[in-house]
Formats: structure tokens, C-alpha cells, sequence
């Protein structure tokens, strides 16, 4: 990520990849004001093991697109709001030039980022692909559990239980 | 993609595979006029031996969203542009809520959707990496070439060329 | 609604159709995440009993989009605020291609999609249209009392009590 | 319609009532010009046997929702691209207060608009709603022979055969 | 104004008419929820001795544009702001087709609305306009008070002040 | 106008003034490059018995703010048409901080602004406000034929002989 | 500054440039409210030894523009946060016409307004260069810090400190 | 500039040094195609008698922000029109994070750049501060002289000779 301040979002792709049993590095680059950190990083990505890179960053958010310059590994970016609802930081993320593509998400989707870490890294990895698949049923399972609880308890009284978590 | 008014921009996409030399299939189903279409599509994927989802659509533009709901493939999203200067497009495409990532591509990038699907599958496979390690510097070094060019005849001579084109 | 966190919005529809004596049922299914459920659901509406359908979603808001792809009910949408203000949810919900109308209400607004559900199933019947008509009535006619309010206390009288409450 | 400039897109709203044998009538009148006609038009809509209206208007676009202001039938707005793409004409017709909704569909999507008029007028009407799904097969199986020719001609013949139409 | 939600926005009008000595009657009319009552005020405003009115609404705000089409008196529209940022308000405000303009100000901008008024009011009458001229003086010359004062203090005393209030 | 390239945008303020018969003086001075000629312009306005200014300019549209900011003549802004759709144009129009109203047309409405500098002057003016009544009337009336032509002849016909114009 | 509003974001220019060593003043001056000791200032800055002028101001900013009107002196914008996410204070400060140009920094970017100043003061100035050079390089190896303490003591541990501040 | 495709845009900038008697070196170096290019020229520009740099891009606008993070001159960052309208480009270009100012002039305001280039070369230096007034007054009084003319022929005469041209 860009600066610390992205941390609280980009714990998320954390968070999603250590539920994967996923192993990961946190990086503090930035794209302005350590570029040659950020370069560095992405030139040995590949060598040191990595398969996909995240870059999180905010405003005029160069990471993402400063990091896919130096290394063919997909990079995912991921638009921090700013002071612009993040309109700023997703556009600055995603209209890159031909010959170098952002696999970008949503502002502020960091979780989204780590779960397609996982299915890009799952591609021709039938135990991986097998783990997300239970992940993704589970996270799904809770919809219908919801659905079934709402109906049997009608929407009001859902309503008041939610306000009181 | 969604429909064949999408095809002029979405060839981009064929065209960035077939450069790298990798197989593909292109087919129009729509996330709305041929839902099931779209989910079986999404479905087999995977068993059929592809390892990425390019989906091109426009305005409303659900079909990266759809296909992604029945794969755990990556899924990669790229908004046509649309009488909202393509901005429905890819808000629709990138704004995915947990749980259900679209990796998206600038407005009308498909030729970056082909080249990051070949990022994806080259996750591991040494001589995909290379072919696009190499396609990346055959690209890039004919901007060393303008640059080259522009210096040595002047950026009027320049234009005027480019003009002539 | 795709998601429960979109209930405290998606009561007030509920509340409407209350209001009117409209039966209705209450469902959580995600265009993305049971993807199924939401195809079933809209398919098996007519047969059901019911006359139109309210979906409410945020962000990449597909479900009012999905579920009109699986019924020829007329599908009401209500755009859900988002971190982009709603932008993303309106556009996603309204720029629907052709061939699948969405009938879009305002961002967040549930209560109208009540009321425009209620004056389509009173098209021919005249009991519920009485009723909507009457329903309105009270309802503007509490704009005419503030006014006539307003104009006896003045406004800044009137500020004060607005503020008390 | 507003002005007789929204024809060629409102057109499209006919075109799709005539493709289902529903009657119409098509009228100008204008929120800002014509406001008492407009008033009337929406008064006496029921009485004369009408169970939907269709608005079009573009810019400040007034005419959808000073028509709903008048009846309890349904109001279908098509928002008509203005200067600014259509985002005020969107705006205008999709903001509506409590109360007044208004059913919005796409920006110029008058096709839509027609359409879905005849999916409320089909809600109890079998014969209707067997039209609406045979016309949206038929709509749709469109999709499905471009699906299958371009698979058998390729992605490039196709391009070439649409350009040349 | 269109409902008393807008009145702690418009009663920023109300001030500055008062301000300057001018009569004004304030009203709550809804040209969506009490459409004739918008009218008969907008037609009957010149004969009861008015000379400008002022119209405050937020998201489709079509109250400015209602009472336009019913007068030839200048409208002033002060677009309150909505959950669009009153981006919706502004758009519907401001568009208007040709034949019907609104003197549409800055968002939420009610105090200028009526210092507008009063600007309009003024057109001829040298009483008024000396009183404006005053009025505009003192609100002017506490600018200079302030530059003059944080020149005096310095910057970051003058911040401790300001925080302090 | 801010600049001769903003003519043909403000060419429909002169058609609106000579249609009702009201002088006006047309010039070309700018915020930026000729502040001091749109200063003084502003400043002597009143003397010269002139009643309303009316400014159309584009991009970062300071001109009518700064002619209002040095007169009490209400000043009329027109947002023209620049790279960005008119957006900016339109928000450094009608943006404008209290103390110093600008009166904003839609974008590109000059004719309209015209017709509100009539409206202005027509305050306490018998026979011009006659003249706009009148004259709203006759366009007025142009809709109401346009309304009985197309239901006359029919939409597909009335659509051919527009297109012949 | 244009109103003494802007002074917590404009205080962040005067401890840049506190922090640099170098000499300003600071003062409140509006475009619209005191236009001639606006333009007074501006064109007095250069014979008063100034070298750059910072100009902030929110809505329809006009203040940088009009200084630089005034002055051949570098103007730097800074667009102040508004009720339209800054959106307006941007375009309006950025967008200038041909022959007036404004070197616009980001929404609220006072602290990198400060900098710019400093870095054209120090074209051709070796020590006030070198001063810049050690400011950011002390700036940036804070980013070094940061990267080193996440990867010490890991995410979550860091983001607990964090919240602690 | 970024590519050789934002030259017809850039080409003003050299425009405007060239008519000021300002040298220059024209580039095209890519922040994502070629970035040591890019880090190399920034870091040696200094060193080699640049005073300024102006970098033109589009899109995800990276450009002006890279060349930034490699050296304390003034980067001038130039937005050139994309598909989003500019708007991409713009706030790519503007957003920059503390520590790293862009001067960030209108979207394809490349004359612009050159211009304020020169008015910053210009601290302190007298000859090149009285050629850029000199230039400045010969572009303003084209303004003066057209609004000469529209007065002495009228604005419809005007307008007919500019469409002549």
C-alpha cells in the first residue's frame, strides 16, 4: 500500500488471504514518494516467489499502475477513498494505457483484491480452487440463512435485532 | 461479451490472445437476454479447460458480474463505452460487493483484458512469462523509437508525418 | 434485497405496501452470491401469486437487472446508497439494454417503489386505486397544514419547532 | 413527449406497443410550455381507458414526474440525451419525492419504456403476457444464432460482415 | 420551498430579505405532492403585488421549473442539496428548456437568492439599491477586518481563535 | 461573452432582446485577459442605464461572477459548452460564495437568458411584461400544433417530414 | 485565502513553507468581495519582492484566477473543499482559458502548495534546492520507517498502535 | 508526453516556449512503458539545465506524477482528453499525495503549460518576466480589437465572417 493511512482498508486483502491459508508479504511503498522501493519491489516480485501483487492506494493512486510497469505478474489494484468518494482514486487505478493492464476492484474492496489473489493463484491448482469453493459456500450459506431468518421472523423485528448488534 | 455491438471493441481482446498464441473461444450470451446461457457458460468453464473469463458489456453491464457469481475462474470485466461516456460501464463492472471480485479493465480495454488473461495463465509457466516478457519489450521499444525519432526530426516534421498517416 | 445491510432502506417499501393493505413476502438473495435463489424466485413469482417484484441492491447493483431476466413481471429497482453516493447503484440499476426493462425509483427510495408497485397492481382495479388515491390525499394534505402552519406561526417560530422534534 | 426533438428516440416506445398490438396515443406536451395540457392529459388518463403513460423529456426534465403529480396510473420516464449526456435528464426523472414515484428506465430507452408499459398491463392478462414472452424468445433467440455463427465463422469474418451492413 | 425539510436551507432567504426591508410571504407547495395549489400561487403572484419568487427543492427539483411555466415574473431556484450531493437538485434546477429559464443559484444557496431578489427588485429603484450597496459594504468590509486582523495576529493565533468560537 | 468563440452560443441572448424589442449593447471583454475593461464595464453599467448584464463564458467560467462583483445590477450567467460537457462551465457559474449572487441559465442557454432580462426589466412594467406574455403565447402555441399534427398525420409520418427538414 | 474558511486547509502552505525557511504573507482577499485589493495585491506582489503567489478559495473559486490575471508571477490554486466534494473548487480553478494559466494542486492540497512555491523559488537556487531535497528525503524515509515496522510487528499489531494514536 | 498520440495536443506547449524564445527538449517517455526512461529523465534534468518539466498524459494519468517523484523541479502536468472527457486525465494528473505537487493546468492545456513554464523561469529574471508581459499584452489586446469590431459592425455581421473563416 501507498501509506499507513490505506492500512484499515487494506487489512481486508489480508484478512482474505490468511483465511485461504494464503501466504503474503505487507509492503509500505509508495508509487511518489519511494518509487525506487516500489520498483525494486515489483522487479523481484516473481523471483522471491510471489504470484500477484495488490496495490492499494488513494487520489491521484499511481501504485498499482507504477508497480505493473516493472513485472508481468498481474497486478490488482484496489481505489481508496479520498476526498473525491474515491471517483479519483478508481479512475487513476483502472484507465490504463494499452500494454499495461490493472486488474482493478472496487473502491475500497481489499477482500474482493485478496479472494482474487486466490483465484488467480487457484488457476490449474485443484486444492486451492477446492478451499475457495468452500470459502465462497460458507460466505454464501450465510445469505440463506438470512433469507430463511427474515421470513420467519418477519421484517420488523429483524430489523430491531440488527440495530442491536 | 453481452452483444455483437460489442464485438469492435471486445476483438481487442482476440487479438492480444492470439499475439501471445493462446487459445480461446468467443461467444455472445447476455447476463439478461440469455441468463442461463451466461451461467453455463461460467459453469463448465473450468471443467472445459479455460482458465479466465473476459466479459464485455455496456451501459447496465452485469455479464462480468453474472459469469463471476458461477466460477471461481478469474473474471476479468472490461466496460464498452455507452451514451454515458462508458462511466455506467464500468461503475456496473467494478463496483462488485464481497465476496464476488471482477477484475476490471479500463473503459474499452479489451486488447489489456487479453494481455492481463495472459499475465493470469502465465502465473507459473516460465514460457508464457517469457513470450510476454518479450511481446511487453517489442511494444515498448517502439516508444523508444518515436522518442528517438521526434528528437532527431523535430516535433513539427513529426506531426506533419503522423498527420500524413 | 441482495443483502440485509440494505433492510433499514428496503423497510420502507415494505412499509408502503403495508400501508395499503398489500400482501408481500420478504427475501434475501444475492444476484452474485446465490445467484440460483434469485433466478428461482423471480421465475416461480408469477406462478406464485405475485404481481410485481421490488429488488434493492447498492454498488454493482445487478439484482433488479437479474431478476428481470428471469420473468416478464414488471421489476421495480431501488438504487441503494453506496460509497459513491449511489451514482453506482443508480446507473447500474437504470441503464438496463434493451429488451430487460428496470422501472428505477430514487436512490434509497424504497417507500416510492411500495407506492409504484401499488399503483400498478391498480391499473383496472378500482378498489386500490380508491385506496391509493385516498392514501395520497393525506398525504398532501399534510403538506397544505404545514403550509397554512408556516404562513400563521411564521418561519422562524416554525424553525424553532421543527428543531424540538 | 416534451418536444417534438425527443421523437426520434420516443419513437421507440411505440414501435415496441405496436410490436405487442397494444393501442397508444402519442401526444407533445410540455411540463413548462403546455403545463395545463399536460395537467389534463394526466387527469384524464384513466377516465379514457389509458392504464400507463410514457414521458420523455431531456434536460431539466420536468414532464415524467409533473405527470405523475396528476394521476395514480403508473408513469414510465425516459430520461432524453441532453447536452450533458443525459445525467440531468436521468436526474430529473429518477430523483422523485416521496410520494410521486416515477418509473425510470435507461436514457433514451424509450424501446424499454414501451415495454415494460405493456408488462404492467399484462400483470393478470394471460393473453398479454403470453405475447411479451413470445416476442422477448424471439428477441432473444436472436442472441443465441449471433452466439452460434460467430463460433462458426470466427471473430474476424463476423467483424467484417457486420461493417459492411 | 417544496417541503419543510428545506426550511433550515431557505430560511436563509427569508434573512436576507429582512435584512434589506423587504416584504415576503413564505410558502410550502410541492409542484409533485399539491401541483395546483404551485400553480394558482405562481399564476395569482403578480396580481397580489409580488415581483420575484424564490424556489427551493432538492433532488428532481422541479418546483423552480412548475412555477416558471405559470408566470412571467422572475423565478429564482435554490437547489437544496439531496443525497447526490444536491448534484441531482442542481441538474433539475438549472437545465431548463428554451422559453422557461429559472435563475438558478449556488447549491444550498438560499441567503443569495435573496440578495438576488433584492438585486431584481432593485432595477430602477435607487432607494433599494443604496440600501444593497450599503449592505454589500458591511458584509465586505468584514473581510478586510479579517485580513487586516490575521495580518495583525498572525495565522495560526488567528486559527486558535476561530477554533475557540 | 468572455470570448468571440462564445458567439454563436450567445447569439441567442440578442435574438431574445430584439424579439421583445429591448436594447442591449453586445461586447466581447474577458475576466482574465481585459479584467480591467470588464470591471469598469460592470461598474458603469448601472450609470449607462443599462438594467441587467448577462455573461456567457466557458471552461473555469469566472466572467459573470466578476462583473457581479462589481455591480448591484443583477448578472445573468451562461454556462458555454467546453472539453468537460459544460460541467465546469456550469459550476464556476452558479457556484458563487453569499454576498454575490450570479442568476445561471442551463448551459448554452442564452436565449433563455434573453428572456429572463426581459422578465427582470418587465418588474413593475405593464406593457413589456405584455410583450413576453405575448410572446411566450406564440411559442407556446407552436406546441400545442405540433401536439395536433403528429396525432393528425401519425408519429412514423410526422418522424419522415422532420427528417426532410 | 478567500475567506478565512479556507484557513484550516491554507494554514498547511504556511507551515511548508515555515518549514523551508521561507519569508510570505498571508492574507484574505476575495475575488468577489473585495475584487480591488484583489487585483491590488496581485499586481503589487512582484515589486514587493514575491516570487509566487498561493491562492485558495472553494465553490466557484475564482480567486487564483483572477490574481493571475493581474500578475505574470506563477500562481498556484489550491481548489478548497465544498458542498460538491470540491468537484467545483477544482474545475474552477484548473480549467483556465488560453493566456491565463493557474498551477492547480489537488482539493485541500495546501501542504503541496507550499512545496511548489518552494521548488519554483528554487529553480537556479542551490541551497534552497538542497533545503528541499533534505525535506523530502526526511519525509520519505518516514515511508521506509513505516515499511519496516509493518513487516516487524505485522498488520494487525500496527493497525492496534494506530488506532491507539 | 506519454505517446506520440498526445502530440497534436503537447505540440502547444512548445508553441508557447518557442514563440517566449524559451529552449526545449521534446520527449516521449512512457511512466508505464518505459519508466527508467522516465526515473532517468527526471533525475538528470536538473543536472542537464532544465529549470521545468511539462508532462502531458491521458488516461490514468501517470506521467507528471512519476517525473515528480524523481526530482524537486516544477513538474507542470498537462491532462490530455480521453475517453472519460478528460475527467480520468484530470484527476489522475491533479490528486497528488503530500510531498509530491503537481502544477496541474485545464485538461489539454498545453499552451498553458509553456506559458507558466516561462512565468516560472521568470522569477527574477527581468528580460524574460518583460518578454512574457509583452506577449501577454499583444494577446489581450486581440481581445480589445474584437471588441472593437463586434461593437462597430454588430454581432450577427461577426458571426457571419467567422464562419467565413
Amino acid at each position: 500500500m501507498g501509506s499507513d493511512s490505506d492500512l484499515p482498508v487494506m487489512a481486508g486483502a489480508a484478512q482474505a488471504l490468511e483465511t485461504l491459508g494464503i501466504g503474503f508479504e505487507i509492503r509500505i511503498v509508495s508509487a511518489h514518494r519511494t518509487p525506487e522501493a516500489a520498483a525494486d519491489l515489483a522487479r523481484n516480485a516473481a523471483d522471491r516467489g510471489f504470484g500477484v501483487i495488490i496495490a492499494g492506494a488513494g487520489g491521484a493512486a499511481h501504485l498499482a499502475g507504477v508497480l505493473a510497469s516493472h513485472t508481468v505478474l498481474p497486478v490488482i489494484g484496489v481505489p481508496v477513498t479520498s476526498r473525491l468518494s474515491g471517483l479519483d482514486s478508481l479512475l487513476s487505478t483502472v484507465q490504463m494505457p494499452q500494454g499495461i493492464p490493472v486488474a482493478c476492484v472496487a473502491v475500497d474492496g481489499a477482500f474482493n483484491a485478496g479472494l482474487l489473489a486466490a483465484q488467480i493463484l487457484a488457476v490449474g491448482d485443484e486444492n486451492l480452487t477446492r478451499s475457495i469453493v468452500l470459502y465462497k459456500e460458507k460466505l454464501f450459506s450465510s445469505v440463506v440463512a438470512k433469507d430463511e431468518e427474515i421470513q420467519k421472523i418477519g421484517y420488523s423485528l429483524y430489523l430491531d435485532k440488527k440495530k442491536q448488534q
